[in-house]
């Protein structure tokens, strides 16, 4: 039942391609202890799809590296590269363990509950209300980073996931947010998204 | 030259052995990172003895589950235990393949820091200043998850290093402390140690 594709090669800068691998794998574990917390199936199935995006550009980071080494200093260069890039390929690996929990409907046994406890404050599901200041706005506009110290991590509209939100994208009403971020900043977005609170505290 | 230790069992609470499980791997990524952006040999060194302890915590936890399941439903339950030690243990592994590359002195390639370049944002390395106000307190007063939003989750003093410090722990002058936190709370707790900013924001 598993599908194998033949990987081919194309070519795409070393930078870029670490850069993606890194980022998606840090967010791939809060999507899969988020999948978890929430008992989220969609959302497990994402983190499902990503671990084979991130294999995918592993191997293509390897090829490029490969083809990139013209000699040893360029090798001793580039292994640091590959080995951030297959630490964060293993970091993606857990994660979809993690999901394939939610998926398997092993059910989250409260011991493994009580571990999440810590990650639970510093991730949050937030249902965008009709009454929310935040409908409407692009993420841009809203800076909630730098405003309460919370990145949108994903939305779930009407269905689908969008995984690590543009800056461009607008926040729509119904809007289901995944966000990440210290404690207080996290209670602030519910309380945004869900119109309890109107204005960004100062 | 690797010396084996014979692992005995020692009974201990599942939740506990899973809880320091999660806790050490994800502390142990956020330390690797600070290894390679900061140079820092010492605290690559720490992750790697983290990572034979989150070992020797997995076959504890291996072993515990073993005894705890009495019957297929306790087996099924104690399953999802297991998976989130063995996806931790596996993030644990990844943190010592990256503090390898600091120890090894391969050399932090510039794509490397780029792509840590957002992990920047999230860790500091601090010096408290004799002149800082957070000198003299402990954790627990300053309250600075409540108040900035960082945690301490490590201090260097005279050549030790204190991982994910006790809340009882006093912060000292000439202390190095390794901060995690949004990119405002990061900042601000920079000025703090070094006495550019004396009392907090609100």
């Amino acid at each position: 039942m598993v599908r194998l594709e033949k990987i081919e090669y194309k070519p795409r800068p070393v930078r870029d391609l670490l850069i993606e691998i890194k980022d998606l794998s840090e967010l791939m574990i809060d999507l899969a202890y988020s999948a978890a917390l929430f008992h989220s199936h969609e959302l497990a199935e994402e983190v499902l799809e990503l671990e084979k995006r991130v294999d995918t550009l592993t191997y293509i980071l390897g090829m490029s590296t490969m083809l990139a080494a013209r000699d040893a200093e360029d090798a001793e260069a580039l292994i640091a590269v590959y080995t951030v890039a297959t630490a964060a390929d293993k970091i993606s690996d857990a994660a979809a363990d993690i999901a394939t929990i939610v998926l398997q409907k092993i059910g989250i046994h409260p011991i493994v509950r009580e571990a999440f406890e810590k990650v639970e404050e510093r991730l949050a599901r937030a249902k965008v209300y009709p009454s929310s200041i935040l409908a409407g706005y692009r993420l841009r506009e809203l800076e909630l980073a730098a405003k309460i110290g919370v990145d949108i991590i994903a939305i779930r509209r009407k269905g689908e996931w969008i995984i690590n939100p543009e800056e461009d994208e607008t926040i729509d009403k119904e809007d289901v947010l995944i966000a990440r971020g210290a404690p207080l900043g996290v209670k602030e977005l519910k309380g945004l998204a869900e119109g309890t609170i109107q204005k960004f505290e100062d």
